[in-house]
């Protein structure tokens, strides 16, 4: 039998189990689900149990993380460490559901609930994948890991801090974060990395109060004019970033980056999903360099007196303003922080206050090379699967999560998974065919087989 | 009895009608308070007839305009005009009240309500003073019109378009706007004159939907950026609006008419009732000739993307603020109307989209002369109550509705009251003292008695 006989003979008792994974509500994010959440830990790790691995459990805030591990195949051989999360998104608006989000159904080839893609459906066939494999072949090539963990869409903050205790734990030559997609069912697409991020909230305060624009205007600084005047400073009119240091890091790519990625930009698609023409680069530079290989500051939100209807005569005494970095590798996120906040305290004027908040979870960027060994077989398992050649791209969004776990686990990292940007993750009626299951769980079968090639060729 | 003891046997009542007035939330700017703002003008309408005087209601846009009237002193004595309003300024942020606003709360003497002071409260005092005057003596020595409208805060739209058909009945020799106040309690003052102004909304305008930071950084042009690169352009550094032609049609005051101005500035009452110095100024001007003689462009609200707690990674689709202008006499709204317009067209990049919306009810602003009869005897009325002599000042602030008043009315102007720049008024917690409250009954009563003085003069 090969892989997908052995899928296809199973099906039905692993849509069975999964139908039951996506029963609980785990929104971990929402701690009325609390409960939930610990259920569904409780039940996944019987599963694995079951699938004959061991399992760890780490209890961190409550929201259990798991470690499977099967290390049989001994301190000589490779180590592969995956990583999954088994908690959702909350589900609101939920009247825009066509069945209810934990009652999964199945409609024209379509598992539609929440988790059903991000990320249940991917940690379920990984793990069903690795227990037929070692049914199948007796055993597993190489040391095997799998985290799963319960806080990936709440900030991951309890495993931030596991991640300094368990480093030993999760050594690994290789790293697969299987939360990852392509852009259709047909294009299996390897992400070699994602930018990094920085988050923080300024406020311009004058006075104790709003004020009045007649009594006040011609005597007041109006914080709304200082913010725009501040944030206009943000930017050179070439679209760089004006901050001093800001591009110090950025390191371009090597033509041999270039050359291994798939860097063509489809302006169409673009068009056709955003309904206008990217016009955003800094002068001179293309769309794709602009948003997997340079940074960007961006102001996310802006608020000062009086948006709503009609007209409010205010000058506020407090406008404010969310800034977001994305960062390149290279660019430290603490370093960057202090460059924008020096830059802010320097431009603002003596006669307003300033607050920054830098929020928590800022995370550098990363990228892989693409002729690195572990792209090489993903790639193929990808390529044998799908029968079509494998896209290598970076991401312009990030994954904070990452370079933590990939400094924990010193081990080279790589985003895969068969999502789809159809599949509504986060929204209403999200969902996942079986068919993108099936190809995720030969995708990951064929991964260990071209393991096992690799380690009898090591052998002989 | 004098006027003094006559309110205060009228006290109680006099109160509890006032809290029932300021109960109705007329905010007129919302449509969602339309039925509140008509049942507050059917309230105010009753509690009039049963003040004995005469009311006609117009109703102009569903937003009821009242009339009272009591003409019975006969064409061969002279009519005054007076001028309030019922409706009420939005009351965000909700949260820094410490009563709610629509639930009047009385505290160490001052009552805490939207409109307590503006102009509620003034209006309240006036209607009470009229009805106890006619009580007391029987008649008045004038023929009076009060006009109360429901549009002040926003925009008098309805009034403007009735003061082209109902000028015959508003045609009077004096109009006294009643929507004014003083810089303390122990200082009456009066103004001669008020800035203009104009609003706006402008919006800038990308794509078809928000968009998510990672996938689109680098490649939108962010509305927000361009929004604060708009808006930061419309000053120049030395505070001067950098618009052409702004300032083509400012005239500089003259030296009679400063001279019959109280021009000090009082910078500690200033800073000790906002918390900061006066430091908005153009460079080289000071503060008075800033707030009277001189116009300004403020941003009343910036909105775009997310302003909440936390953080969401979005480029927003639609950047908006609100703009105004506060002006002086002889600058055109119109005029100003199209430049800023020219302006901001001119400098929004080519291929985001820009909506602006000019607001009605902009107006001009207009300065009356220190020496007339009018202002004689309005400062006579606050001195005899005060035992104070009455400043004479300018305000920075607008009434737009008085330009077309006086022209429909063929009035000598005056603007009067008693709040004080402490009562919050458009800001949370307003309140308005009941000395405040008092203090402008008399003054009105004492105001119909010099009529009454000249009357029996004009007599003998």
């Amino acid at each position: 039998m090969n892989a997908e006989q052995i899928f296809l003979s199973n099906q039905k008792q692993i849509f069975d189990d999964f139908f039951t994974f996506l029963r609980f509500p785990s929104i971990a994010t929402d701690s009325q689900y609390l409960q939930d959440v610990q259920d569904c830990a409780s039940w996944l790790k019987a599963f694995i149990e079951n699938c004959g691995l061991e399992v760890q459990q780490w209890d961190e805030q409550n929201i259990p993380t798991l470690l499977a591990t099967d290390l049989r195949a001994g301190p000589h051989k490779k180590t592969l460490l995956l990583y999954a999360h088994y908690d959702v998104q909350p589900v609101d608006p939920l009247n825009l559901w066509t069945t209810p989000p934990f009652e999964p159904s199945l409609r024209d080839g379509n598992i539609y609930a929440r988790g059903a893609s991000d990320d249940k459906g991917q940690c379920f066939y990984t793990l069903c994948a690795i227990r037929d494999f070692i049914k199948h072949y007796g055993s597993l090539p190489i040391n095997l890991k799998f985290l799963i963990e319960g806080e990936e869409e709440s900030g991951s903050v309890g495993l931030s801090k596991l991640l300094k205790t368990k480093k030993e734990s999760l050594q690994a030559d290789h790293l697969l974060v299987v939360d990852s997609g392509m852009e259709k069912l047909d294009q299996p697409t390897l992400a070699l990395g994602a930018r990094g991020i920085l988050t923080m909230t300024l406020k311009l305060i004058e006075g104790h109060g709003d004020m009045h624009s007649g009594h006040c205007g011609g005597l007041a600084i109006n914080p709304n004019r200082a913010l725009v005047q501040l944030l206009a400073k943000l930017h050179h009119e070439n679209g760089r970033v004006a901050i001093e240091g800001f591009y110090d890091d950025v390191k371009d790519p090597t033509a041999e980056e270039r050359a291994g990625l798939d860097c063509h930009f489809d302006l169409q698609a673009f068009e056709a999903c955003h309904g206008f023409q990217p016009r955003g680069m800094e002068e001179g530079v293309d769309p794709i360099t602009s948003n997997w290989f340079r940074p960007t500051l961006e102001i996310n939100g802006l608020s000062g007196g009086y948006g709503g209807e009609g007209f409010k005569t205010v000058i506020p005494s407090v406008a404010l303003a969310k800034l977001s970095c994305r960062l390149v590798p290279d660019q430290k996120p603490d370093k960057i922080a202090q460059l924008v906040t020096d830059f802010l305290k320097q431009h603002t004027p003596a006669s307003l206050k300033l607050e920054i908040e830098i929020h928590p979870g800022a995370a550098p960027g990363f990228r892989r090379l693409p002729n690195s060994s572990l792209v090489q077989l993903v790639s193929q398992s990808y390529e044998d699967v799908f029968k079509a050649p494998c896209k290598k791209i970076l991401m312009g969004g990030s994954i904070p999560i990452v370079p933590q776990l990939m400094e924990a686990a010193h081990a080279e990292v790589l985003l895969i998974g068969t999502a789809l940007p159809t599949n509504c993750i986060h929204a209403p009626n999200e969902h996942f065919s079986t068919e993108s299951f099936m190809k995720g769980y030969l995708t990951i079968f064929r991964l260990l087989e071209l393991y096992q090639v690799e380690a009898q060729k090591n052998k002989t």
